[in-house]
């Protein structure tokens, strides 16, 4: 518990997720302001803070501005105007935009520190927010020229108290990446999703999980995104047309009766999520060869299969273990080098074990 | 237990999952037969069946092939030429192709219904493979003009006996339905993730959820995905064309300024996900307001809310609730007719409920 109150301008997902992940933490209640009042009584009554007014942003330390990007300079310029000795920050997924013009402003912008944490559902309000939405998220801090190192140092901190790694970058980089992992997905999902009345009642009863992941972002807001999109226009329109010319590149691969670009543009994908922090990367690597092989789950039994391997002179350079579900065998992939495959699996059979090249 | 003995040709993530499913339903092991013998051995004993050989598969009362496409229609061949009482099914995701020319088969094809589980994970391999892969997915069938009563039926009990449910359709609808809801999916999904690598290292450290789930199937297989694209490339190729259009649309909007058609795409998409079967489109209908209330969680609570919405005379068409993680307190969503919002709100507010309208 510490004695740095903040508010929260904006009880809409994010701000009112924000306002939970605090008061998990042990915060003190977030002051609560919404445009419509009753939202923040909604949030409040979450447990997300207590319901405020603008006078009250006064008396906190930090205020975090979560409305929607094309409000975001205005409401910034408002509270910097108003509280004058609080940090302020927001969450806007664009940031060159708020910033455009911000050496007209007419206020102190040295406490004001661009941010946005990178995390979101595809339902919106304040009854879609999660205390745990930031868990292991990244939370962008793009502090301009004149930001002070106070104001850096209260999103740090927010970020932290949310469970979110701070991540310091410029605003341009930041709206290049985000066009990228963010906003041509959101467009994709969507084109996908459209795509399903014109096939008829048939194709939405045959869709499997892959479909429904893939489009899940479509349910998302489209006024929100409308803004979003003409926010960052000028970075995501090169992304939407190179994403337009590969399928074109495919679909006329396709045409003339090859499936090379196919299988090409699935490699490169593949490839491509590697490059993806954290458990996403850490069963395959391009260049070595897996040997799938089944285990007891016995105790020492990985350590004896490891050390078979070993015997053999054989070099394990990663392993995945997956679990059967209800049956007391597992399965693990060692991955080695192309010309270890061989001995490896002679190795293993011979020792007991059923052992293949899985690629 | 029953004795209808299943053989399943075919021990990789699909043909293992029948296996284990088979298995957990009760049925006598499977036998497993499979190009590369030690893959059986591997799936056997993983608990998807016996490892068997080609001639074990006479004694089976049903086979599945469970190959890739490009090979599904030559294994069909031999095991009704080899099996010559069983009845015969695949696995393969396009139709039309596996049954181009079965009419010059040398067999009894009235033995085989072409079938396809709707259901995969982008990991391969028996090691993958789940007793539950195919629970609640949808098993087509779909019979060509000469499959016996006698060989429905067995993919009938198949498909329910791995929690499926059997849906016949024709084999030309089945692929331009997948074409939309399968293949172009994955298409689209590594078109994405291979925009990775020339966005730079800070996009893949800022990738959020969404980046992860709209490219999760770019992990699928190189191989295998160019055999079904060029097994399907005729209604594959105009669906590629359309997406590709349509995200042409959006950049060109946006260069000039305009964010409408992003508006415009994400609401025919969320539309669009309301065709879905199942959870997806309960909690929102097109045409109906939001209004959410915070709710107490105690006994009585949903019903005394549902009480004084009648009492004022509102309707309310359909709810969701949503639950608060650690806090005493649910969130409900009443979806009601435009014109009852105001009153509803009136009389929740004025009997001591935080309502408020989120759409």
């Amino acid at each position: 518990m510490s004695d740095q109150l903040v508010g929260i301008v904006g009880t809409g997902l994010i701000g009112t997720s924000i306002g939970l992940a605090l008061t998990a933490a042990g915060e003190p209640a977030p002051a609560l302001v919404d445009e419509h009042p009753d939202r923040a009584i909604a949030a409040a009554a979450m447990g997300a803070g207590r319901a405020a007014t603008w006078a009250d942003l006064e008396a906190c330390s930090h205020v975090v501005v979560a409305v929607p990007p094309s409000l975001t300079a205005e409401v910034v310029r408002r509270v910097l105007s108003l509280a004058l000795t609080t940090t302020v920050s927001d969450v806007a997924s664009v940031k060159s935009n708020v910033l455009r013009d911000i050496e007209t402003w007419d206020c102190d912008t040295s406490r004001y520190c661009p941010a946005h944490p990178i995390a979101g559902r595809e339902r919106n309000g304040p009854g879609s927010a999660q205390a745990e939405l930031f868990d292991h998220a990244v939370w962008a801090l793009c502090p301009h020229p004149f930001t002070s190192a106070e104001a850096v140092a209260a999103v740090e901190r927010l970020a932290q108290l949310c469970g979110a790694r701070p991540v310091t970058v410029s605003p341009e980089a930041h709206d290049a990446a985000l066009a990228v992992v963010s906003h041509a997905p959101q467009l994709l999902a969507s084109a996908l999703a459209a795509s399903l009345p014109a096939a008829g009642e048939l194709a939405a009863a045959l869709a499997g999980t892959g479909f429904r992941d893939t489009t899940r972002l479509a349910d998302s807001d489209p006024d929100l995104w409308a803004d979003i999109a003409a926010a960052n226009a000028a970075r995501l329109e090169p992304v939407l047309t190179t994403l337009a010319d590969r399928l074109v590149q495919v679909a006329s691969s396709l045409r003339e009766g090859s499936s090379e670009a196919v299988r090409d543009l699935l490699s490169a994908g593949r490839d491509a999520r590697l490059l993806l922090p954290g458990k996403a990367n850490t069963s395959r690597r391009p260049d070595w060869a897996r040997v799938g092989v089944v285990l007891a789950d016995r105790p020492g039994e990985l350590a004896r299969l490891l050390g078979a391997a070993g015997a053999a002179g054989v070099n394990v350079e990663d392993l995945a273990i997956e679990h059967a579900v209800d049956h007391p065998v597992g399965f693990v992939d060692l991955e080695v080098r192309d010309d270890q495959v061989e001995p490896l699996i002679v190795a293993l059979s011979g020792a007991g074990w059923a052992a293949h090249r899985t690629r």
